[in-house]
């Protein structure tokens, strides 16, 4: 048994070895490679991910783990990490090896063709372009979700590739209770004299700006010798080793903003990935990770953080003394007003913390009613445009502002939009345990440090890797179940004071 | 066959993928890879190294090459990429498969090791540290050598896998040659009054120098669409595809001409690989191409082009420009004389191009004598001052300064250094080919055009990828052999012209 476990480890090394190559040459294509690769690149990545799913598949990795039925036992212990290694190999060989070789390939053909048709479908703002691709892909991840099964829903079989364990019926269920008081709340938002956030638009000088998010990066505890920043189209977090951890954002030389939450965003990714220890990269201990906790780590510094006064109680006067031009004159609540502006746009990732559910509320309906077959794909701009309605109260004005706008559709990345919210809901469960358990962090906020709570997560939620999903962590965090209370409350009592309401 | 022909391709395919993802990984390491991720990464390098080497030395391969023999032929045609194709991937194979895996390993393991040793001895400045490792390389290349095979002298083997076809004997007659005349013109030299460089070392700022060596990149054709340059410790040029060549360089604050000279001669290496087809790419037919025909693209820019008089007639004025505090009232009889200044150093890769090549002929001996036991490796240190007297007429202070300076050895590549200087010795007979062809050269070089020297050099070598060594090349482009006499006559005009001998 011990040599079956040793084999393999050495088998799994090699396919993380060609999974951490793939991501560096897509970290690559991003960040620094000329036009002129592009090509080449595309059949580069293609080869290595074949070949590591032909290393993984191969039919020795399955007869390894039915030696090792034993050693994995039925619920290891999640310090037993020769179980918990085993357990979670299982669980992606058998995902792995569900699917025919036919489906896998015609899926990635169709996404293939179904990424430059949206592309060009979406600068020509004409859904009609897409429908056909669309239509091939919702009938093939159908078919995929069949293949891998599920006993309730359908949609359970997608939602557990982003988030592994969760149920439609539990994200309905947080949903509701999130439609219930944020719909509203956005009304009366929207109803309420608008907060100005115009000096936010004037020139910042984008040397500033990068030099400013690296001093907020280091104090956050952004670990430099094991990292770096750079800058890409669209901003992403990537992890080649315990390491070795990149983030990349983008600078608008007039909307200073945009760019620096950004940062943030994908600082609170890099703090989880940093804290992931050694021993679990290349290892099917980090695979698979739940996007909703991933999602809590970004948005808790982004928002929770980020988007907090005591935040900029510190952060501000640093902030004005690199551009003491835009920000003459502005106090601390006029600036924490500006950024926390609330206002119902068409584009999900352009949205503001709170509006930005609807946005998911919109797609996880959509979802739904097409892998149930309720919904044609002719009829989504339409669907889209009444969902647009009933929880924003506004549509969209064309198909590019509207269902056109998402890239993960056109990936066949469908079930993966839901843990976004989930990721809100987390971020403010944590974030208050994390306070419970250490009531001085929100000072230590106020005055730029930043320790406490980072060495919290890291402790508490990093060194688990991918071993607990969601709601295993969360119960093992915050002794309860996933819980929209707190984050309702969290929205509720800031964007009442913001908006006096 | 057909089909042979086809499986044979989508073998090699993955093959050069892996290659190129370890040659992107390379590239990251040396330029933006932060410090933490180098344990990991030499993981991942190792583990795509030997997957590629299991993926190409499987028996289908062999079996492969045997069913296409007919196909192949005895003398393919140098247009029938098809033949050229099989004869290539038959070369590397039957290498590939030639050492046993034993020997791969000990090879692998003992590089390691002594990769190592040799830094931390150069820091100590202290043969005795890398002594047993080396004594333990020249071991191993002993013995792979003896497995990979030859007629006449046992350096053959290892020559060869640098410089495909070329024999010991072939470089000893050219060496001689030079030798004979480079001697005593350094002596000469050495003798003479020496040339004024100090304004050269003065302060260029940085981003100026960065700026002025893109002006030049793009003025000679380097395609930026399809590369890009970037900065790292040592220089080097890397290709991925013919849409993705990458060079690096650094840049001293009070040296200038390092810095600029080291852009110019990997953009030399850089012109080869951008005009290299397409369709070569990803296949035997690049693989393991002539060290010296390289070479020789590189030097011919660096120093043929590069450091003559006319190129500066035309950037003179614009070097001025960028940097007016330094080369204030320096003339161009100033500024060219200083460029080529000549001084016997101890350190190869600071070497000018006169005395550079008296520092490989010192290695080429000893080498000789290390693989055929003349020559213990603890005598190394004293024959390596005897020779540097012999050659250039100074001798080392110190190990650093001396037998431990280059890394070759520590990598077991032994056969390398001669290629070098057999570069140098094609760059002119090369050049001098092309101003026969096309008389009007010189003088676009005199005024900052380069099209007609960089278009005849894509037609009539870089075409060509690997599928002529520098034998079978010299012969086609200059209807001779290779011939030290050409560049033996352009050093003694250019130096007796600049030391006034």
């Amino acid at each position: 048994m011990g040599d079956a476990l040793q084999r393999l480890r050495a088998i799994i090394a090699d396919v993380s070895a060609l999974g951490t190559a793939e991501a560096i040459l897509s970290w690559d294509q991003e960040t620094y490679m000329p036009p002129g690769g592009a090509e080449a690149r595309a059949r580069h990545r293609a080869a290595l991910a074949r070949l590591r799913h032909e290393l993984f598949t191969a039919p020795e990795v399955g007869e390894l783990l039915e030696q090792l039925r034993e050693r994995e036992g039925t619920d290891p212990d999640p310090e037993d990490l020769d179980a918990q290694y085993i357990r979670r190999a299982r669980i992606h060989y058998e995902r792995s090896t569900k699917l025919p070789a036919r489906l896998v390939q015609e899926l990635a053909h169709a996404t293939s063709l179904a990424k430059d048709a949206w592309r060009a479908a979406r600068q020509a703002s004409d859904f009609s372009q897409f429908a056909p691709h669309l239509e091939r892909l919702v009938a093939l991840t159908i078919e995929k979700a069949e293949h891998l099964g599920y006993r309730e829903h359908i949609y359970d079989a997608l939602l557990d590739l982003y988030e592994p364990g969760m149920k439609t019926a539990e994200v309905e269920r947080v949903f509701a209770g999130l439609k219930e008081r944020l719909v509203p709340l956005v009304q009366q938002v929207a109803e309420a004299p608008q907060v100005d956030d115009g000096f936010l638009k004037e020139h910042f000088d984008p040397q500033a700006q990068w030099d400013f998010g690296m001093d907020v990066l280091r104090a956050i505890g952004f670990d430099l010798h094991r990292g770096r920043q750079d800058q890409s189209a669209h901003p992403f977090t990537t992890s080649f080793s315990h390491g070795d951890v990149r983030i990349t954002t983008r600078i608008f030389p007039n909307d200073w903003a945009s760019g620096f939450f950004s940062t943030l965003h994908e600082a609170g990714h890099a703090l989880h990935a940093q804290g992931i220890p050694a021993e679990l990269y290349d290892t099917p201990l980090v695979w698979g990770k739940s996007l909703g906790i991933s999602e809590s780590q970004s948005r808790l510094w982004e928002n929770v953080v980020g988007r907090s006064r005591g935040f900029w109680e510190f952060w501000l006067p640093r902030l004005v003394q690199r551009f003491p031009g835009p920000l003459a004159g502005v106090d601390l609540d006029r600036f924490y007003r500006a950024i926390n502006r609330v206002e119902r746009t068409f584009i999900r990732t352009d949205a503001d913390e709170l509006t930005y559910n609807l946005h998911i509320f919109v797609r996880f309906d959509l979802e739904r009613l097409l892998v149930t077959r309720q919904l044609d794909v002719r009829d989504l701009p339409g669907a889209w445009n009444a969902k647009m309605q009933e929880y924003l109260g506004i549509v969209p004005r064309n198909d590019a502002e509207g269902v056109l706008q998402d890239i993960h559709w056109s990936m066949g990345a469908i079930g993966y939009f839901p843990t976004y919210t989930l990721g809100n809901v987390l971020s403010v469960q944590y974030y208050e345990q994390a306070v419970r358990e250490h009531p001085e962090i929100p000072d230590e906020i106020r005055h730029g440090k930043f320790d406490t709570l980072r060495i919290w997560t890291n402790q508490r939620i990093h060194r688990w890797g991918a071993i607990f999903n969601a709601a295993e962590l969360t119960q093992r965090v915050t002794g309860g179940p996933l819980d929209s209370g707190p984050y309702i409350r969290y929205l509720e009592e800031k964007y009442r004071e913001i908006y006096r309401l």
